[in-house]
């Protein structure tokens, strides 16, 4: 397995290996691997297939952190990645600096970015204004560089592979998007690099989320008709409070092809959510 | 030479051009031909080289036009611009429609955009706000689908080149983006499909924005020491105006590079400059 760290180089594989006609399978990642991950690198590699290529890039992006949020404390271990990586069925981890991802940043020589100006806005969108303006912005760049056939993103950020669905689609980048499912541990808690923040109090109160998901899961199948949505999102943010280090963000009920928020909620309503335990912000969605 | 008018056979075939390692230069144009594009591609045809494709997009993008701008009168001669295109060597013409372009729009299924936030912002970024987010957006869609080697841009446009540039280098475009000299009538005026607007009475006094960079590389040569930008952007302005159907929109002294402006001018300053002459705006610029 190779460690590439320079944009050039990386991009002059990659057109090394689009003009041979090798697949290149890719998946764009912060570090700090899980299971999670390595259900997608496995997906890329059965994509990319025996012959093809599978890209890992690690790389904990600026542009998506908002001033007062955890870029500095991000949690990294490179040794633990690689080993991943490799089992997993990585060729390529691609690991480029700050200054090789935006040289000249500091002295105004970048400029450039990529907006989604619909299915971004509610949501992380409003919770994290400057997030996906600078997860679409990296994505580009990364596609730009690796040249996937193929990317594999995680259904645990549902709201940002639709950004990044509807940014492929748009600018027409020539890239198939999957979505991967969501990898939990035994108790029901979404694999995130950032559950490592937990403290042994807030880890078993983490599991809220999940099961605040289930709970309305059961609400609309026990229901013979729709839910007023307003009156289960207050019931459910309860239920998630009743957590002594659990303060809820949002709790949204909507249409998982437009992202417009909905009044009643039935069978295939999509519901998503962020909640801190303590200072850790985590998410979680699913289908109704 | 073919005619492309979906989104999906030019990606396709552009795909299968680079898989066998074939070279791709592309003119992107707004049709109305004239023979500063046919430079263009003929300098796409040079570097494509005998075995490579040149292709010509022709799309007049409604994004780059502000409301009250020239979108729905822009001149259109598709019979016309297949001669050009022929004679001037190209392979494909790729000439696809709004909706294959923009699908959805009206709906609001269309939502992502490239902006740039530096270049961008003085001089035609000043006089039409949206202009530039349509420019990168288009530009880095046609990309996406054409996915040339190199790109050829016209000097005319020369913050336009500028900012497609930087949104290259920013977002990693495996493109090599060229800019060719602007073309001249015989009597100075930069070829410019909007040159058809002028009339009769107008043609004549167009050749002023030409005339007036010459006046500047004149005062620079004959003054021993940097002018005052302020002064000579004064001067300049009452030149123009002089002639009866010109209006300045702006006479900007700037560094090539940073497109900062400068407070004094010598040798090596550029000087970019608009003017309507009757409803018609112009552009033109050098280097002094």
């Amino acid at each position: 397995m190779r460690v590439v760290k320079s944009v050039s180089t990386m991009q002059r594989l990659a057109r090394n290996w689009r003009r041979r006609g090798v697949r290149i399978g890719f998946v764009p990642t912060m570090g700090y691997l899980h299971a999670g991950h390595v259900s997608l690198i496995q997906r890329a590699r059965r994509i990319a297939g025996k012959n093809g290529i599978v890209i890992v890039s690690i790389y904990v992006n600026p542009a998506q952190f908002g001033p007062a949020e955890d870029l500095s404390r991000y949690p990294r271990d490179f040794d633990r990645d690689w080993q991943l990586c490799r089992q997993a069925g990585a060729d390529v981890i691609f690991a480029p600096n700050d200054a090789q991802m935006y040289p000249g940043q500091g002295e105004g020589r970048y400029s450039t970015y990529v907006v989604e100006e619909r299915l971004s806005r509610s949501m992380e969108g409003q919770s994290r204004p400057t997030h996906f303006r600078g997860v679409t912005t990296i994505v580009a760049k990364l596609f730009n560089i690796v040249l996937p056939d193929a990317a594999v993103f995680g259904a645990k950020d549902f709201q940002q592979a639709a950004v990044i669905q509807r940014m492929v689609q748009d600018l027409n980048f020539p890239v198939k998007i999957v979505v991967a499912p969501t990898v939990r541990e035994t108790d029901g808690l979404a694999m995130s690099s950032r559950n490592k923040y937990l403290d042994a109090s807030q880890r078993p109160q983490a599991t809220v989320l999940w099961k605040v998901i289930q709970r309305a899961k059961a609400a609309v199948k026990n229901s013979s008709r729709p839910l007023a949505a307003e009156k289960l999102r207050r019931e459910l943010k309860a239920f998630i409070q009743r957590q002594p280090a659990a303060r809820v963000d949002y709790i949204q009920f909507f249409d998982a092809q437009t992202f417009e928020p909905v009044r009643t909620v039935t069978g295939g309503t999509h519901i998503a959510l962020a909640a801190f335990l303590g200072n850790t912000r985590l998410i979680d969605n699913g289908t109704l």
